[in-house]
Parts: structure tokens; sequence; C-alpha cells
């Protein structure tokens, strides 16, 4: 992971800024032949959308992709099919409302990138965040949609298992309930709560944090690359890359600490002539390789920073002042992190199958 | 970070198996005319050397570093300088007691690297954990001991802040005691009751998980390279490299998720003509950046995997069956994890600040 | 440099085929602070730009140039700055002629890279050579065009020194005299003496090679990184893979096979205060690192591949035939090569600046 | 490649200066389970060990490897076989004559790199030119030989093709040739010619350049990393990083200017079933791609810098001075020369294999 591009031999490399003429992904090393489409892209571009309800930002994007390159007709079907040069996905900004930005402009949002920004290149695309928007999001999106093509026998599915200081309990966990109610929550309870939270939440002007899961079925073991390219060393970097992820666990992750080591180990048995584990505190991944159980990692995203309450900040030529951030936002972007996990899951998954292959065939 | 390397200009390749002939690290990309010293690598090995109290592996090594390459003579001191060259650093294994290592060579240790090894590579260094032992930190600590020199200004520090269920009283911190009990403990009482829970812990054959939490300050705003490079997505990454690591957060991390925005927002002022952070929430990285505040990451380790109470597991060629680990085993190698997270913050950072002078000069 | 990525502070990434929708380069790690326009970037392109005279391709793109991202407004001038972010550089391909692509669909042109594309990928996008046509280096052109931004100081020229058998007299060099002819070709009574050439190579339907040379004048002592990113390694990497390339020297190169050790080296004086090689020999870099003299690179071109005459190969499915490639080609792909050497110079140059700021500051 | 570490898959890091206390090199990314033994490295080694005979430099090194991590014994045979963990090889430095530096110590010698390092680093280590020692490419010669295991098909052969002005008749070319003369010359009569000639350089105190050929034969048909990474550019940046390499060239290259279009395409047939190229103009690569054919990489070494007769120079503290290099030194490096660059194949050609194994499967 350097700049703007992840992944070894299965690389992404993303340009772009919330208000600029577009965003893109330059998807390279992937393997021939795959059958590809825009429409199968769009699905997953489209579950990660804003102004779907209205516990998101109501930016009415089409976020609609456009592959330029790196695809070929199958002389067969006329379908496309990856050549095995780069994709490049494109999303042009349409909704680039014109506005006075002036406010921003001249002061630095507490949480955001701003501050750091300023200091670090002394120039900064203020205009809804540029480069560190979370608009940049939608390139990994498509981009995983992509990687998914690469491991079609792993399934990955996210959910939100806490808003707020409420999480869910696991006891009610359903998948078939995540794309029942707006805030990808497996517990059809915790969802129906959450609404009532969330809509306090959003009328206080104020925002909230959120944990998401995400799991991968069906990576076989082997996968993973010790000691400095461990498989949960690179979802660990992956998730965090992430705007406003502040913590990223494997497994148990921080509960393991409070476990006794009799507690913590997933025995083993044969079953079927088959090796099973007895339970996953592991959370699939031994030694920084896959263990053929379900991969499973959990991410903390921070509440959106963009407020309506004001709060105490400097302006950009060092002065005291406080801002109250309108315009268009999510209370809770923990929400729309759901597939943005899912896609760097799938990304990362797709490189280490590519490694693990070339090292060991 | 790629299979045994990690960083982009401030580099560590390191090799070496627990019980093989020597351990070593490779630093590349170091800056020249560093004045270095094998006694000073050696300092920071030695908080990292086992056997040092009841409560570590009673393996006596002497973990001696030698410095085989990239230095050279001052020639007006005569002491050691960096000569941009590639540091070797290097580590022999003295205590390679002979043994019987049958268990372990047939059986696969529940939460040890022993299956997914077997799973992937189809061969595997059975003795001590091969590759996969945390006897390959060492090599890390030597790195970080080479990566300090680079960012002298920065000054790093780790401590204990959770063992098993019990976390230490933040009111109570005191760095001056970290140095005052075995277990790198900033809170005197709690080291107390953790010597008691902890010989309990070893007396009845088990293990414990731990936290530990390491800072840096004085970096200055700037350092980090979005987006995939984040300052944060990097310490992710090389804090869950390291053995037995199940959890990283930077700053307030996974509690972030159960505030608020107007809480979890770090308000400016500005304080002798200089901006000032009210709070650190961010752990003082924004956008993968850092702000110029105090940069805050926590891990958890899981509780060490080799216990003397029995676990089910298979055998390497797939029979049910049952361990039990002897050996010198740390009940909690989260202890001896703390000089291990320092030394990844400090080759992160000397890394980030290093990419960043590249860039902005 | 991995797959359609090279660089490392500097970085370019690539994407798009011959006759797809569109090519584009996406730049990252460019320092923030530098002014650009699309004008300047345009201006090299156009230097490269097909269908200029009757001895280049009568392709007729507009190749014009789009910046996407990475740049910004300055708040005083109003005209753009680069901003850190990637730089996103796009060309559409407006000149797609809807034809039958019959029999490149089914033969592999020989010297073409249909027949390993084929191989490799099991797929290719046949239509004007697809990702390996050598439409790609329009890309390159626009990179090096930003490249240049990041080191001002530095002028990279290059020069057409050898046509077929036909080579420059050395004597004549005149800088002033390359933009004078069709031909980037510093010697006025050789570049009278190609035209005619030339102009039988194409009425005979034939084509020839090509040699260029391309030099870079303030450079300072010190860039490059021993021992495997040496800078006379970046370049060779650097040019031979630009399309049709097949040798590169630096200095003298082979001809230095031949001298003997007196004469081979550069010996030194000092000159008002400063260090100066009485000859160049070396090329302006000496164990990898520029020496402060000019870096002088020479790259070989082999004759266009697409020529008017018959030539055996076979079918995809493997049958005996022959095959005349018609359609819009540059007899002397050489030429265009100009542009693109100097492209790749300023890239490997300006990478080369990053990192050695970023190693020693 | 950078700075010290070349390679994607498989990756070599190298450490150590001419008189240090060791040399070494660090394999990552073999595949695991291939047989190996220091004896199959030890003898690629004897190959290019100096004091063979009076052509070379009498310094007198064992040059013994030792294998220090990344195998394991096999527990049917008791050999050692790989384990997919870094491979440590390590060679002593046994024979650092103690004596005086002073003249090299101060003064630049031209042609080497004791100007460049001073400049860029600001500090040399200049006993035997340290880090920029031709002896370093003992460490390229062992991992070469551990390349060759991963790649078994292959047959790697180099051979010394001009020795200063000197080019060997190509129609007396026979392979078995270049093991019974002191040149790895595969031309008997041209063998005998070098002698009489490089007994007069070595007499005159001279030294003289030389081109060196590798082949590999047994290369399928489609490795190589389009478009940046190609196979012909990964050589190019490989053979170009040996010491006093000036020029690279694939197939035909520099010649290659001078074909016209006919006569450098390389005409294909079907014969048994198989494409059959009818030339190899080529050199076994087209479009960055392998093509089945033979891969030929040429390679010009320049005259060894350190001679006996006096060149002109400066002291490091800017004064001029004349030096005259006495030592060891080889008259023609490029002899030595041949033993590396087969190994540089070799590792271009296992990473090469083990890339495409990774994306196309």
């Amino acid at each position: 992971m350097s700049h703007n591009t992840f992944g070894h031999l299965f690389r992404v490399t993303t340009y772009g800024e919330s208000h600029g003429v577009a965003i893109g992904a330059i998807v390279d090393g992937c393997p021939p032949n795959l059958k590809i489409s825009a429409e199968e892209i769009q699905a997953f571009l489209d579950k990660r959308k804003p102004g779907q309800s209205r516990f998101t930002t109501q930016r009415q994007e089409a976020d609609a992709v456009k592959i330029l390159s790196g695809v070929f007709e199958d002389e067969h079907t006329g379908g496309l099919r990856t050549t095995g040069a780069p994709i490049a996905l494109q999303i042009e900004n349409t909704d680039q409302r014109s506005k006075d930005y002036g406010e921003i402009r001249d002061k630095f949002r507490p949480g955001h990138a701003d501050f750091t920004y300023q200091q670090k290149y002394g120039i900064r695309d203020y205009r809804g965040g540029g480069r560190s928007s979370a608009r940049e999001t939608a390139c990994r999106v498509a981009a995983g949609a992509v990687a998914r093509l690469v491991i079609p026998q792993v399934e990955i599915r996210g959910a939100l298992v806490q808003m707020g200081p409420h999480k869910i309990n696991r006891k009610n966990w359903d998948w078939s309930q995540v794309d029942q109610n707006p805030f990808f929550c497996p517990d059809a309870e915790m969802a129906k709560m959450w609404e009532t939270y969330l809509d306090g939440v959003r009328k206080a002007g104020s925002s909230c944090g959120a944990v998401i899961e995400v799991t991968a079925s069906g990576v076989p073991a082997g996968w993973g690359a010790p000691l400095y390219g461990k498989l949960d060393a690179e979802l660990a970097s992956a998730m965090m890359s992430i705007n406003a992820v502040k913590g990223v666990e494997i497994g148990d992750g921080f509960a393991a600490a409070a476990l006794n080591g009799e507690d913590n180990a997933d025995e083993i048995r044969m079953r079927h002539g088959t090796p099973e584990f007895q339970s996953n505190h592991a959370g699939g991944i031994l030694g920084g390789i896959s263990s053929g159980q379900d991969v499973v990692v959990r991410f903390a995203v921070k509440p959106t920073s963009s407020i309506l309450n004001e709060r105490k900040t400097i302006t950009k030529s060092g002065e005291d002042t406080a801002i109250i951030t309108k315009g268009r936002h999510d209370p809770c972007v923990g929400i729309r992190a759901v597939p943005v996990g899912e896609a760097m899951m799938a990304c990362v998954l797709a490189d280490a199958f590519l490694r693990h292959r070339g090292q060991v065939g």
C-alpha cells in the first residue's frame, strides 16, 4: 500500500476529488477471461449510493460507472471479458452543486482532514473535502466488484453490528435481514430501535459512530503471506484506510485479551475426513494464513465529523473561530461503510489468492 | 508490506527461524551519517529479552546483536556512522536445546500457525514454531532501534494497559512506573495486582492476553500518505503483523463508535501562535496524516497458545488426538510485545518521515 | 515497475487500448503546489502526435488531454496547482475508425505482440494492437510533462541519431536543428538524407529502425539508489519498456567494451572550486548515482513490424498463412519515440530526485 | 527494484561491503518443497570466484556460502528443502587484508563510484569500494542458484562474446568450449587470441571491457507482465544493475535499428502442430512477453576502472591530484560477469514465472 495504490498482484489505483470532474479506479493484474459487465459493478455501487433513505446524505449522485479499458468482447457470446490489461472504471461527478465554500475554505472542520492536508501540502481542495471525501469509497466498491470475479468461490457479506452505543444481539443474527432495513442490520429488532435512535441523532444535528463486521466464507486454508504481508495485517491496513475508521479486529479481537488460553484455543477434530475447528476465536487466520474457517473482520467508524452543532476551531490564517458544518451529510457514515468494507475484503482476498497461487501453485 | 519486507523508503527485511542458525534484519534506505552502535541496539533487545523474570519464558538467549554492514567509522571520533547502505543486524541462536520435537512435529497446536503453515507450504520447520515463532520479533526490535535514530525528535513509549480482564486505571498513569515492574505497567497499583493474577495463571498452566498502548510524541503535522498508505493504515498493518495480535485501534478506537459527533470532535484553539487541539480522540491522525498531537495506538494480544492444559487437535496425518504444550513459554506474551510495538511504531514513523520529506521537501 | 505502474515515489499508472474508449495516466506522489496546466502538457503531446508529416501514421487523433483530478486553483492567480493528490490525465480515443479487423483478428502479425498476448492471456483486443499499441506512449508523454514540473532545473532533450543504417555525424550536432525537421534530427545534412531515405522505405511498403539519444542536463550529483535501483538500471528499464525498443545504453554504452581503462576513465579536475570531469564516457552515472555531468541514454527501436510486404505467419487456430499489414503505420516508429524517451527520462529523474530527498534530505 | 531489493514475488535483498564482516542475500518468496543444498549453490559461486586464473583478481576468498534459514530437513531423505520462508545466504569475508587505504580514502578513483557515493551520502566505506565493490555480485550468484531451482525446465547459459575490441566468430560457437577456457568463451580460436591479448593488457597495467551474452532455453510463451514490468524491461534493469555494465540489448539489439521490417520480422510456421519461429531477431520476447523461443540478452561491461596507470583526479577536500590504483584487480571484470549475468537472468525468470502463475494460473 503506497500513496493511492494498494495490492501486490491484484492492484487498485484510485484518483479523484469529491467535487472534481470524475473519480475512478484502475484495477491492474486481474486474471484474464473473467466475465464482467458494468451492470454487475453498478449493482454494488448502488448499495453504497447516497440518497437512498433519510439516513444517508441527500447528495444525488447517479454514480454511474463506465468501463474504459481492460475488457473485450467474447467472440462467442458478445459479452465482455477481462483481457489481463488494466481495467479503468470511471464515475463522473454530476452533482457538483455550485455553492459558496467560504466557511470550509478558510476554517478547519474538527475531526476532518482539512487541517492535516493543509499542513502537509500547503494547499487543499476544500470543496466537499476534496480527495479526503468519503466519495472516494465509491472507487473501492467498484474495484471490489471486480475482485469478487477473481474469487467466485468466496462469499463476502457485511453487516452493521453497532450503531452509536447500541450493539445488536448476536443471537438474532439473520443474514436475510441485512437487505430488509436501511442499516444493513442483521438483527431485525435492533434495526427498528436504530431507526428511532438515528432519527433523534439527525434531528439533533448530531452524528454517531458504528461498528461493521465483514465475513468471508469459502476461503481455503493457505492464503496469506507471512510475516509482514500476513492476511490479517493486509486486512487491517485495508479497513483502517477507509475514511473515519479508528479500529480493526480479527475474530475475537480485543475481547481475546480477556480470555485464557484454553477458551481462546480453537480445537480441531476430524469430520468426514476433513479438519474441522470447534470454534472460531481466531477469525479464520492463524499465523497470518487463512485456516479454512470464515474470515471475520470488524472495524469501528467514528461519528461523522460534519455536524450542525457549533465547534471551536481556527482559521487558515490562525485565528480562533467556530464552525457549523452545513450541507448534506450522513448522520452515521458507518452505514455506507458496509459495502466499502466488503469491497476491501474482496480486494485483499483476491490479491492473497493470486499471490498464493504464484508462490505455491 | 510484502512477504518478509516492510516499509517503502525505510525498509526492513527479516529472516530466520526459532531454532535455526541465526535470525536477522536488513535495514535498507536508512539516511547516512547517523551515529549508531551495537550497544544502543542491544539495549532495546535487552528490554524484550526472555528470561528476565518468572513471568517470561525461561529460554536463555543472549540475543547479542552484531552489525554486519552499512556502517563505517567516523574519521574524527572513531565511532560508527550509517553509510546509507543496507544495515545487516544478526543474532545467532545460541540456545537451541537439542530435544525431542515428536509431539509438535506430528500434531497441530491449536491457536498456533502449525496447521496453516502445513496447509500452505506442505512442509514446516516445527522446531519452536520455526518462522512463526515470536523469536522473530527480536529482529523488529533491532530494526526499530535503527529507526529511532532517523527520528530523534520523536519519543516513543509503550505500556501494558490490560492483562487478561484487568485494565489499568488511566488516572494512575505514570510513565516512570513502566520500568519499575516486570510488566511495563504505568499503574503501580495494578502492577501489583497483575503479579498475583499472573502467578495464578502460570501455576494453573494457563495463559492470558493483554492490551498494549504505544505513544509517539513529537511527530510534526504532515506525516502520512493518503489514501492507502495512510499513517493509521500503516500502523494497523505493522501492529497486526506482530505475533498473536488480534486487534488494533488508533486514538479512541472502538470506543469512538459509541460517541456522538460533538464529543468526538477534537476542537482547536490558537495558543502562543500555534494551533492546539483541546482533546485527542483522533489519536494524532486525521485523514491518514499526523496532526502534531501524540500518535496513540493500542493493540490486543491473544493469550499464549502454548499451554499446559490439554486441548483437542489432530495429527498431521489426520487423526483425532490431544496435545499438551510443554516447554518454556510466556504465560502472557503480551508483556514482551511492548518493546515490539514500540519498534514497529518507530519503523513506520521513520518511513513516513522519509516519504514525507521526499514528496514535500 | 510492476504491471502497469512504474516509479517509487513519483508513480505513473496507465490504462487503455488503441481503439478503446480512452487512455490515461494517473500520476501519483507529485509534490504539491507546482503550477500546472493542460496546455503545457498538451504541448508535449503535440510533439508526439501522429499525422504531422508524411513520415508518421496518418491516424488523426486530437490527443487532447484533460486533467481530471489532483489540481486546484491557486487562490491568488486562479491558475492551477498540484495538490499532492493523484493527477488523472485522460485522452479520449476519437478516431476509432469502424473497420474490418478480420485479418489481424485471426492472424498473428510477425514482430507484434499478437502471438504472445494470445498465448499469455488466451484473449486479446486485436483492434489496433489493443493494449500493446504504441498509442499508449501518449500517456507516458503526458506523465513526463508532469515530471518535468518536479525537476525544473533539469533540461531534458532528445534526438534521433540513427535512422535505418544511417547515423548522424556527431560533429554536426546542433540542438537548434531538432525542431527544424520532421525527424528530431540534430544534424541538418543528415536530416535531408533521411528524408530521401525514408520516402524510399515508405514507398517500398517497408519500414526501418532508429536510435534515439536523450540527454538530461542539470542533474546534480547524488541521484540514484544503489544497488538494484541504480539510476542507470531504472533508465534501462524505463526505456526498454517503450514499444519496439531492443537495446539501451548509458554514456559510451557498448562502445565502452572496446576501450581500455585509461581511455574510458573520466578524469577529474577542480575548476572554479568545483569538480569538473574531463570527459563523459560514463554518461553521467557512476555506481548507479548521478555524477553531476549530463545523463546520456541511447536506445534502439526496431523497424515497425506492420509492413505492406507479405510475411509468413499462422492463424489463431494453427494454420500456416501469410499476412500483409495494411492500415496507417509509421514507416519509422523511432521518430515518435523521441518525445517518449524524453518523457521516460523525466519520470525516472523526478522519482530519483524525490527518493534522494527522502533518504538524504 | 528499489534500493537493495529486487523482484516482486521472488525477491532478493542483499547487504554487505567488500571489506566488512560478511555479505549476504535474503531470498524471499521462494516456493516451498524445492530440494536445496549449500553445495549446489557453492558450485555457482565457484564459477565466479576470483583467483582462479591469472586473468582474475588474486584476492583469495573462500566465498563459502552458508544457508542460515528458510530450509528444513525432508523427513524422508534427510536432505534440505525450502520451506517458503526467507532463505538467508551468507558469505563471510575472510581475506580482509589489513592494509593502508590512504590513497583511496582521500582520492576519488576515476570511473569508480567513490565520487558519487561521497557526494550522495557524505560518507563512504572506501575499503575495496565498500558497497559498490563487485564483491557484492557473489550474492547475486547465490540468489541465482536458488532461482534456478524454481524453474528447472529452463536452461540458462552465458558466454563472453567480446573482449576489448575482439568479438568472437559466431560461426564457431560451441557451448562445450565455455568451460574449457578461463574466459567462458564459446569460440576456441578466439579464446587463444584473448589469452595473448589479455596478457598484454595486464602487463601494461591497463584493462579492457567485454560483452556477455546470456541465453535461456525452455522458457514457455507467456512470461512477462506488460507494460512497465515487461520481461525485457526487467532484464534490462537486472543486467544494468550489475557493476560496470553500460549497455543491454535483447535479441538483435542495436543492430535491429539498421534492419528493415521484412528482415527483422520473425516469421512463423506450424511444425508438428506447434508454432515455430523461423528466426529470433526478437530475442524471444514480443510485447514484453516471452514467445517460447530462447531469451537472448547481451550486456556490455566497461574496462575495469582500477588500473596501474596514473589518472588525474581530485582529493576529497578538493585539490587536483593523480592516482594509481594498486591492489588486486581483474584486468577484465567482464569475465566474472558471466555467471553474474546468468544469475540475474535466473532471478528475473523465476520471478516472471511466479507472477505469471499468480495472474493466469
